[in-house]
Parts: structure tokens; sequence; C-alpha cells
């Protein structure tokens, strides 16, 4: 499975349910920020120690997982309604992070 | 590029510049959080027509560009020190999507 | 009924139950990004338009009215956690803005 | 200086800006999610004891003002477009987790 495949599932989706009318950048993007609440929510009483250990608890794993795809889906249809390949914007980014945060081991 | 090239290379990043042991999924997820608001923040004013157009204009184009990339960033951290595989959680989501929002076309 | 009053309320509702302790700054902003999350996602299909009419249906109404208390709860005890007025906050922020965005009108 | 007061100076600033066709409930709610997002990022690296302190910090403490006046100042104006009484849905939500709760003391 790739994210191109993904990409192509979630289209297929939209379109089987007449959603992309309702899929404009700016109701995406709501749709991410409300998802990404809902994974923050999942950890905001958890030590940092404890979020180390998140998964190792059944019920909160589920929880864990669901929300963390629910921001991938959304975050992968967002760019392909805007036209973005998310990987290349990845990596560019890391390039100039690179630039900006350079590695303390040579 | 794929995304497992793409989770190596945020493993390396991290591992060059030590800072694996802030890495933790509480600090991750609100760093994903805090993308997803500046993400949000560019599309606030723009009507959903206008948000359609986004890509078109130059300088938001720039900055969509980085800020959807930091949210994949993040997220792929978060999932990778999580033990989470993101294409196949989101796979399994869409799964369950399908039994909740039947298509309307056979 | 005043922002202070709510303020001790808080106090008092924490101090009852022990949750000092979990009531840091970093989780009180997780929690404040949680909720602000689950209301951002209670607008997320709307247009503008309907947003604006979002109070006229009472389920709807309902749910927004929860979200934004929740918002304000979390909001209101992070402030107080860090010793922040959050009133005299606000109104020095706007005296700023008003040098940054100048009026239009005499 | 009362809440009142400060809807009173965000309607007044609105309508001297002309701003109040930007300012839907849907906008605004996406302005709110967008400054809880740059609030959130001041306290990602932190541990949760290094948050107690952050107002110990002149540069942070500027800035986590800042944030949450910006918070405070949509929060208020989302809830004045919706014609939302912000001080009484608070303490209507403290009243439902009284019941949710209970206080351990007695």
């Amino acid at each position: 499975m790739t994210l191109d495949a993904l990409i192509q599932r979630l289209r297929d989706f939209a379109d089987a349910r007449d959603w992309n009318p309702d899929h404009t950048p700016k109701n995406l993007v709501m749709a991410l920020a409300g998802e990404t609440g809902e994974l923050t929510a999942l950890f905001q009483w958890l030590t940092p120690d404890q979020s180390r250990q998140a998964m190792g608890d059944p019920h909160l794993r589920e929880r864990v997982l669901d929300e963390i795809a629910d921001v991938l889906l959304y975050l992968t249809r967002l760019a392909d309604v805007l036209g973005v390949d998310l990987l290349a914007a990845a990596n560019a980014k890391i390039d100039r992070n690179e630039l900006r945060f350079p590695a303390r081991q040579a």
C-alpha cells in the first residue's frame, strides 16, 4: 500500500458519495484541525513518559490509531484537492530544515 | 520517494541532532497541533471558493506548501515514535468509514 | 457573574478534586487545543452563511454552547495557572492592533 | 475592565474597519484554531515543570501573553457574533461538570 493508492482510494470514496462540493480546502483544513484536536486530547493528561507507553493500553491504542488515521485522511485529501505532492513538499521542507538546524555530528 | 523513505529520513534527522529525548508522543502531538493551527490560519479569511484557488497565489502557495509539509513531518514522526503504520491505519479507517457511510452509487 | 468569579469557581473545582497536579500549563494548553478542535469540527461542513445561522438549530446550538464553554474554561484555567490577567492581556493586544490596523473611518 | 467592555471594544474595532462581513462564525472559529495552535507551539518542547515556569522567561512571557490575548479576542468575538453569553455558558458547563465529576472532599 502506497500513499498514491491512498489518495486514489479517498478520491473514489468522495466521488461515490458526491462529497466533492463539500471538499473545499477551507472545509478540509477545518476537518484536519478538528481531528488533530481530538488526537491532542488523547494525550493531554499523560506525562511525557506515559505518552511513550500509550500504545500499551488497548483502549487508548485503538483511539490513537483511529485519530491518527483521520488526520492522515484529511491531510491527504486536502493535499490532493490543492494539487500538492505531499511527499515532495515534505522532502523539500527537510532540505530547508537541514540548513536551519545543522547536525551536531559529522 | 515513498513514505517509508520519509520515515527513515526523519529518524536520521532526529538522531543526528540528538532530538530523540524531546520527541515524546506528547510533545510531537503538540507540534502537530501547532502546525495544523498555522495551516488553518492561512485559510481563515478565504471564502470556500477562494480557498480552491489558493495555490494560484505564489506567496500563499509557498506558505501552504510549507505548512502542509510541517503537518506531514510531525504526523509521520509521531506515528513512527508510537510504532504506528500510518498507511495501514488510514486504510483500516476507510474500511470502517465504508460501513458508516454507504455509497449512494451502485 | 464576572470573569473573576469564574476564575475562583474553577480554582475551587480543581482543589476539590485534587486536580492541581495535572493542571500544568502544558497539559491545559493541550486541553484548550482539544476543545478548540471540537468546536472547529462543528462548523467544518457549514458554508459561511450557514455558520451565521448555527444557533437556530437546537441540536447544533447545544453543542456549540458546550464547546465554547469548554474553550473558555480551559483558557481561564490556563491563564490563572500562569498568573495572566486575561482581560488586561486582551486589552493590551487591542491597543497594539489599533496601531497595526488603522481604522478606515475618522 | 469587564468582559462586556471587551465585547463592545471588539465590536467597535470591527465596525471601524468594515470587518463584519469577514467575521462569520466559520471564519472566526478558524482564527481561534490558528491562535490556539500558536499558543500550543510555545509549550511544545517544554516539560510540564518547565511549563509552570514559562512566565519567568521575559521573551516567552511576552509571546504567551500575546497568544493568550489573541485566543480570548477571537473567542469573545465568535461568541458575540453567535449571540452566546460566554460567562453564562461557562457556568452552565461547570454545573454539568459538577454532576459528571463529583468532588472527592466533603
